[in-house]
């Protein structure tokens, strides 16, 4: 099985290679667009390196905590246990820096290069898009493969610890991996936010120049965000989702409940699940193209069907292989490697459900958009009002989904006669991904057609291509919020067993009845309200930087408007960057710091005949939490993505159709939107996996 | 006991007769003002008796239901506890309708006669508008002393019931009294929002005219709202407040756990305390007055701390008298008594605690304001970001407030040696509903003096008398929502008492790990997202037709602008009318429906191990709701608070003052947050206690 896990992400990177190799021999274009491109490339790496070095000493002192709290442990060898989680912690969170970098590397040089393709028809660009993302995606799940096999064969083969014992071991890759996510995802969707919001304020407003005008000094930023913010920070939370639930997986398979049932071939089967996922993907991603004058969507949509079917096929050879009961474990059990297929089944309808979804309540062609758009007529406030209306009622259905999923994939684990299930469904997340990246990708391609004064033809196919991009970006937030729920319901089972691993008590109780666990629950959801508190604010806080800039830059250089002067595109960049950083701290922190912090204080209710009480009250504060940041996710992702298509729905000439007031009102809903769908709302994906990961990790603290 | 309990409803009655016959016996004024006086009262008394006839029909199908649902259980007795239970549903719905009757009919009478005292000095304007306010508190407050003590009287003297088994007959009350009290504050609410919205809309912002200009239609519909909503939703509000927290009490002191202790004594604790609480009112209205030229806030406040330390003491005898273990329980507790006096002073510090973080949150000297107002500068869109913001973040110090009570008074309790404890303080409400209702009549007040062409003079007092309206209502709302949080804590341990009465099992453990459980937390927090959506949208809906029929009335009478011709004020009330009770019916049937239909889907996982599988599931259901409607009704409250404020402190001249851009960003601001804190708000703090309510009666269903 091992060689089947290393070889798909060895073959995964190859072609990965391949596809780098053919989008970097594409080209570059007029030596006007090849300017802004380099201006992108050279403030995307700036920011990310700075990025790096940020979230590189936060770890430092992360690590060195985890390091000491494993330490001063009792139990068999507690400093070996103490050294792998830290050398797992800190392999997580080298991994997650690369997966996040490589999708970042990818685009700032095929942004370009699909702008140039593009000149050549809509399939060349698409494909080029495409694959570029694909690169970004196989890398990604490669790392995965790499990161969490290597590790086990590492253990097992060299350091000798017993495969069950291993999970727990290494729990320390998934908090690695959510930490560097969450501050990626934060910091990266501030920075594109800030950028945003900034440079429309004082462009399209106080200025009255257009989107993307070479005359805003801001614009660099702006196109610079969407790399280290769509591209760096999903890559780093996608990565983290995938080694999250892996992990998860693990720990249940390694516990002494099915550990016995399935043995090493229930911890690698998740593993095994991701590689053959992957390597569907590879087969999606060659399938994609678009006919000249068709809907890219289409092709891209065949893509995810070919992946999903394969997928779906690969996932039942390994159920039916990996999932039998062993004949040493005494359960004969035929047909349960059937019902756990059908939780992944489970799992995959899930993710689904939230992808058409999120498309209801997203696209101008049904009702809530267009709801909004109507509202737009009676100004910014009925926008404001009808488009909150919008992403709290949105939050209704996927709720329902969910609730049957969970309770289905329970009953179906039970009538497997072995354990409950769980869901979860890992399979075509590679392609997801590519899909993922394609969005910025294509919208970069379309601010550099723009700014390089290219011809109406390209611009046309960019244009397209930028529309797509938009509803991927739309569709993979709602994959990915579906997959983060049910990451987090792995994890708090695997929170469960690892508390009751280091206690050795019956631990399968979280009674909200107790005032004290009813405690931590309400602390859970109030994190939720806090922390998107934080994030909206930051965003605000760093687009008032831009927008000082901004003003300043105008006074001084008057001729930047009569565009006799180039505005200093680097000075709004850094300022950018700067803003980004010093806002990404205190939510990053309040996210690390409220579970670790609510786990101690609660150890003042451990008594000698509740020795569990305070992980109870944190296994409460990480349940609603995640309830309270599923539901504040869709709320702000699906406001946000349906405000921005009823704006670009009056674009299109209703309602008075741009530059009238019903315009102007959903101008005013797009802005508010922002930092709602690109910084809050995915960040809340991390957050949730993050609260998991890191009260696994932190478990023993609070015994 | 019940002589003292009826004497004091009696005393408190008599008291509110003669403030009445005060009110009623001062000046209306001039004829002009009279003519609009007379149209407030007619459109306010026309909207509520056709709110009451819907709210009546809905009532009698729940009778029925709830007849039916008792009569089809097993048991000893099941008509008698089926006929008692429906009685005390109709008489909790019935005395309900008059708390919010009471309320409006003083108030429409109170703010003419506010508005002609006005002219006489300021003291004697605060000095009618509090005592019309005092009358509708005693009344409410009156009305539970004599329904809840009356059926207890009534059921132990008469029908010969145990008086531990008077509270389970009777949880009927409280679910009358939420019934009613969310119907009428979604009515109210709505009405008086889309009155509001509608009105601004139209009039500021299209015709450019003033607020409260006669020739706006929709001047007199928005006048009428503030008495059907803010008086008649608030009054049915509070009544139910104490009703549900109450009947709680008394179904925990009636358990097995805690009759063997305390007694009847136990049973009519929470009457007695509010007796008390009620004559302590009486004292603290008699001690609020102004001098001329000074603040009535300072005023105001003097009664309410009278009031609070009056109602401390009163609360200290009442536990020692009657929280003392009785001799025969064979229990010794000397301490006891004056620990549970600590677990009130907790309730009563938390409620305070509400009250000073919303005024932190929603005054103009704070830094949340202040941001907004600053905020406004760059426009509309970074006003609605930083009060989203400030709505978010304000959820925190209140959650750790109640987690301080939560833990605190459970602790205490079991300090006493006796049972955990309970939060909860019932003492000031009677004079809270004072200042409550002092809110709406004043603004009335105003309204009639601006249309009615009154001198500066009375313009200067009404002025001030209205800002400081807005103050309290925002405090009582604060209280409220405070209360609230309490009385649903009470409520649920009621419930899980309630199923072991039921069962006769050891019912104590909702165990959120158990994935069915989980599914009902899910959907508890995902009710309280779609609720508010609902209650948002429908004053967006009915607002729309304010605005199509003020836009039809300008168009079809040109001398409405031109002051020649007077426009029909009448038909926007009726279509006002109209439109909020359509619109309540939507969310008022989803919060009925919800936790029933919940409960009943539940019981497929009944199995013969785990026979209250439903009821924990509804449990779930009910506590995660309430989680996450404290934090929505906190967000919800505060951010329109805030934003209101925020246009406030603008329009005082700060940042370009009225007209300024800053001031129109600020306008949308307040108006978005008007459907926020006048109707899903305040709508959510009911539905909190509804849910208890429900699932107490219906509790049988799902067994």
């Amino acid at each position: 099985m091992l060689s089947l896990i290393f070889g798909a992400a060895v073959a995964a990177l190859l072609v990965a290679l391949f596809l780098g190799s053919r989008v970097l021999a594409g080209s570059t274009g007029t030596d006007a667009m090849r300017r802004i491109s380099d201006a992108i490339k050279q403030g995307a790496e700036a920011y990310l390196s700075r990025q790096n070095r940020t979230i590189g000493m936060l770890a430092v002192f992360v690590a060195i905590g985890i390091y000491l709290v494993y330490h001063g442990q009792a139990g068999a060898n507690p400093s070996r246990t103490a050294m792998w989680t830290t050398i797992s912690f800190v392999l997580g969170a080298g991994c997650s820096v690369i997966a996040g970098y490589s999708g970042m590397w990818i685009s700032i040089r095929a942004n370009i290069r699909t702008a140039a393709a593009a000149e050549k028809g809509l399939n060349a660009g698409l494909q080029m898009a495409v694959r570029a993302g694909a690169v970004s995606g196989f890398i990604v799940m490669a790392m995965n493969l790499l990161g969490i096999g290597g590790l086990y064969a590492f253990l097992t083969g060299v350091v000798h610890i017993l495969p069950q014992e291993v999970p727990l071991q290494i729990v320390g890759y998934g908090f690695g991996a959510s930490f560097v996510a969450l501050f990626a995802q934060l910091g990266g969707g501030i920075y594109t936010k800030a950028a945003d919001v900034g440079a429309d304020l004082v462009g399209k407003v106080e200025a009255g120049i257009p989107e993307d005008d070479p005359r805003n000094p801001a614009v660099i930023a702006d196109l610079v965000g969407d790399n280290v913010g769509d591209c760096a920070g999903r890559g780093a939370d996608i990565f983290e989702s995938t080694a999250a639930e892996t992990i998860g997986v693990m720990i249940l398979a390694g516990g002494s409940a099915l550990f016995p049932v399935f043995g090493i071939q229930g911890i690698l089967f998740p593993l095994v699940v991701i590689a053959l996922g992957l390597l569907c993907s590879v087969v999606g991603v060659f399938t994609v193209s678009v006919k000249e004058g068709g809907d890219p969507m289409s092709g891209l949509n065949r893509g995810f069907y070919v992946t999903g079917v394969l997928a779906m096929i690969a996932f039942w050879f390994a159920t039916q292989k990996l999932l039998t009961p062993l004949a040493s474990s005494g359960i004969v059990a035929p047909h349960a490697s059937t019902y756990y297929f059908y939780c992944g089944l489970l799992g995959l309808g899930t993710s689904l459900a939230f992808v058409y979804i999120t498309q209801y309540y997203t696209e101008s062609k049904y009702r809530p958009v267009k709801a909004i758009a109507d509202a737009s007529k009676t100004g910014p406030a009925t926008t404001i009002i009808e488009g909150l209306a919008v992403g709290l009622e949105c939050t209704a259905v996927p709720v329902i989904v969910m609730v049957c999923a969970i309770v289905g994939s329970y009953f179906l684990g039970k009538a497997s006669g072995i354990e409950p299930g769980h869901v979860g469904m890992l399979g075509p997340a590679g392609y997801i991904m590519a899909m993922d990246v394609f969005g910025p990708i294509a919208d970069n391609a379309g601010g550099i057609v723009e700014m390089g004064e290219c011809g109406e033809d390209i611009r046309k196919s960019t244009d397209v291509l930028d529309a797509v991009g938009n509803t991927t970006k739309a569709l993979t937030k709602g994959y990915a919020i579906g997959t983060a729920a049910l990451a987090a319901f792995l994890l708090f089972s695997a929170f469960m067993d690892a508390v009751r691993e280091h206690t050795h008590t019956a631990f399968d109780t979280v009674n909200l009845a107790k005032p004290t666990v009813f405690a931590g629950a309400l602390l859970g959801a109030m994190l939720v309200f806090l922390f998107s508190s934080f994030a909206i604010r930051a965003v605000g806080r760093a687009a008032f930087d831009v927008i000082e800039a901004v003003r300043k830059q105008f006074r001084e250089k008057p001729g930047i408007m009569a565009g006799t002067e180039l505005p200093d595109y680097a000075a709004c960049v850094d300022i950018v960057t700067r803003g980004a950083l010093r806002q990404m701290i205190a939510p990053g922190l309040l996210a690390v710091g409220a579970p670790i912090a609510v786990g101690l204080a609660f150890r003042a209710f451990i008594t000698a005949a509740d020795p569990t009480a305070a992980a109870e009250g944190v296994a409460a504060f990480l349940m609603v939490a995640t309830i309270a940041g599923i539901l504040m996710a869709l709320l702000l992702n699906n406001a946000g993505g349906a405000w921005d298509n009823a704006k670009k729905y009056i674009e299109t000439g209703v309602n008075g159709g741009k530059g009238s007031e019903a315009h102007k009102a959903a101008v005013v809903g797009d802005t508010v939107g922002d930092p709602f769908k690109d910084t809050a709302g995915p960040s809340l994906h991390v957050l949730i996996k993050l609260l998991a990961t890191v009260t696994l990790v932190m478990a023993p603290l609070f015994l």
